[in-house]
C-alpha cells in the first residue's frame, strides 16, 4: 500500500488566540450595558466594572443607587492584601457615628451567595474543577453550578468584584467592594455576594502598594488611594464613556478560544496541558471599532 | 432515652491557621539553606528566593554561579505583565553583541521540566487537580506527580520562580528569571524549568507598574526597576542575612493547617469548601526566634 494512502491528513493548523480574536465577527462581541457598568475614576485613570444583576439583583440595585448618588466620590481604596484583594469604600464604614449615610440605598440586604440555575444560560466547560460539580460562563462571568441542587453562583477568579461583609451573611450592602488580585480564592464562593467583574483597568488596582496593617489595610490615611468618583456609565455623557465590548462567552468562537488555551499549539509550548482552569480562561475585551 | 445519651459529642473545636502556626514546635520549621537562598536587593528592600536543586540541579548550579559572580548586580526588572509574571535579567539579553557574559556559568543547559519522582519525599494532597494526576509538596515547594510515568515537577503557583527561555526547550540558562504574580499559570508546568520560590518580599515585585509593551515588557529603560544586587545568602555576612524559617510541609501539623484552610471553621465562613487547590495552600515563613 503506498504510504500516501495510509498517512492521516495533517490536522488543520489550529488558530492562535490572537487569530481567533481577529477573526471574530461583530456578533461575537457584546457591548457593555451602561446601566450596569461602573466607572471608578482614579488619578491613574479609569477602572471599568461590569455588574451582574442576574446573580445579585439586590446588591446591584444598591450599588447603582450608591453610584448614582455619588456615594463613593472622595472616598478611597483602603486595603491591598498581596495575592488576595484590593478593597474600597468608606474609610469610616466601621464607625457607626462617622460613616456616610447610604442615601436611597438600603441598609440591609439579603445574602445573594447563589441563585437558582434555572433561567441562566450556563455555558459549561468540560474541564473538571475541584471546587464545584461544574464550572463555565454566564453572560461572560466565570460561574459554577450544582446540577443536583439546581444552584449557580459566580466564581472568585482574578478581577471578580464582591461585596465585603461582616460576620453575618446578610451584612453586606454593596457600599464596601473588593476585587480579586491574586490566585483565585474560590473558598469564598457561596460565602459572600459577588457582584461583577473588572473588564478594564485592573492593573490600576493590582499594583497598589500592599497595606501593612492586618488583612492588608493601610495603617495611615495618607497611604490610601483617593477615589475621584464612581459613576454609572449611564450617568456619564456619551462622549466620555469607554466604548467597551466583551467577547461573548456562549459562541463557537469562544469555545475555539478556550481550546486554543487548553491545548497550546504554538512553538513555545512543548506539552499541551489538556486542561484549563475556569480562572485561567481569558475574557477578552476591546474598544468598539469606530468609537 | 434521655437526649443526653443520643446526642453525639460536639466535635473538638478545630484550631485556626494562626493557632496552628502558634502551636508549631521548633521541629515543625526548617531554616533556609544559605547556599541555596538568593537575596535580590532592590531600593524597596530584599526579596528572598529559595532554590530547588532537587528539581533543577543544572539551573540552580548556574544561578548560584551567576549570583556568586555578581552577574545581575546593576541589571533590572524588565517585565511586569498583569496577572502573569514579573521578570528580571540582562536587558540586553536578546542582543548577542551587547549582552553580559555568563562568566563561569554554562551557556547551554538541558531542559529540567520534570524529573524521576523516585527519591523525592512527595507529600500528596488528597484534593483533586485538573492539571496533574496528583499534587502535593516536596520540601515546601508545590509540586505535581504522575505515578504512572514516575515523573514529578514543580507547579506554577503564585510566587514560584522559573527560568525564561526562547522557543527551544533547552534555551534557558537561569540568567533570565521570572516570578508568578497572578492566577497560577499551570499550563507552563513541564514546559519550562522552574527553579524555586519567593519566600519573602513577593510584594516588592507584585506591585511593580505593569509594562505597556508586548508581554508586559517596559517600553522605556527608565521604567525598569534597578537591581542593586542578587547574592547568595552564603556570600552575605551572617549578620546581614535574613534568618528565615519555613514551615515544613511534611508534618501532621502542616496537614492540620491544610485542613483548616480546606474547611474553614471560623465565624466568617458559612460553607466550608471541602476542597483546596494546591496553589491556595499557604506556605508560612517566619523570622527565626531570637535572631
Amino acid at each position: 500500500m503506498p504510504a500516501a494512502a495510509t498517512e492521516p491528513a495533517p490536522p488543520a493548523k489550529a488558530r492562535s488566540m490572537q487569530e481567533i480574536i481577529d477573526a471574530a465577527k461583530p456578533s461575537d462581541w457584546r457591548a457593555l450595558d451602561p446601566a450596569r457598568t461602573l466607572y471608578m475614576e482614579l488619578d491613574s485613570g479609569r477602572v471599568v466594572v461590569e455588574l451582574a444583576p442576574q446573580f445579585a439583583p439586590e446588591h446591584v440595585a444598591n450599588i447603582t443607587a450608591l453610584a448614582h448618588e455619588g456615594f463613593w466620590n472622595g472616598m478611597s481604596i483602603n486595603r491591598s492584601q498581596d495575592n488576595f484583594v484590593v478593597q474600597w469604600g468608606d474609610p469610616e464604614g466601621e464607625n457607626e457615628a462617622n460613616r456616610k449615610p447610604l442615601g436611597s440605598a438600603k441598609g440591609k440586604l439579603p445574602a445573594e451567595f447563589s441563585r437558582a440555575s434555572e433561567g441562566l444560560a450556563f455555558h459549561a466547560l468540560p474541564d473538571r474543577d475541584g471546587w464545584a460539580p461544574q464550572v463555565g460562563f454566564v453572560d461572560g462571568f466565570p460561574a459554577a453550578r450544582d446540577p443536583e441542587q439546581g444552584q449557580a453562583w459566580l466564581a472568585h477568579c482574578y478581577g471578580m468584584v464582591g461585596a465585603g461583609r461582616d460576620l453575618a451573611a446578610d451584612s453586606s450592602t454593596g457600599a464596601e467592594l473588593y476585587v480579586v488580585i491574586g490566585q483565585s480564592p474560590r473558598q469564598l464562593d457561596r460565602n459572600i455576594t459577588t457582584v461583577g467583574r473588572v473588564v478594564e483597568g485592573i492593573e490600576r488596582l493590582s499594583v497598589l502598594a500592599r497595606g501593612t496593617g492586618p488583612l492588608g489595610f493601610y495603617e495611615q490615611p495618607s497611604q490610601r488611594t483617593p477615589i475621584r468618583a464612581i459613576r454609572l456609565a449611564s450617568d456619564v455623557p456619551a462622549a466620555e464613556r469607554s466604548p467597551i465590548e466583551v467577547l461573548r462567552s456562549d459562541t463557537p468562537l469562544f469555545d475555539e478560544l478556550v481550546e486554543a488555551r487548553r491545548n497550546r499549539r504554538d512553538d513555545f509550548y512543548k506539552r499541551p496541558a489538556g486542561h484549563i482552569d475556569l480562572c485561567n480562561v481569558p475574557l477578552p475585551s476591546r474598544r468598539t471599532p469606530g468609537k
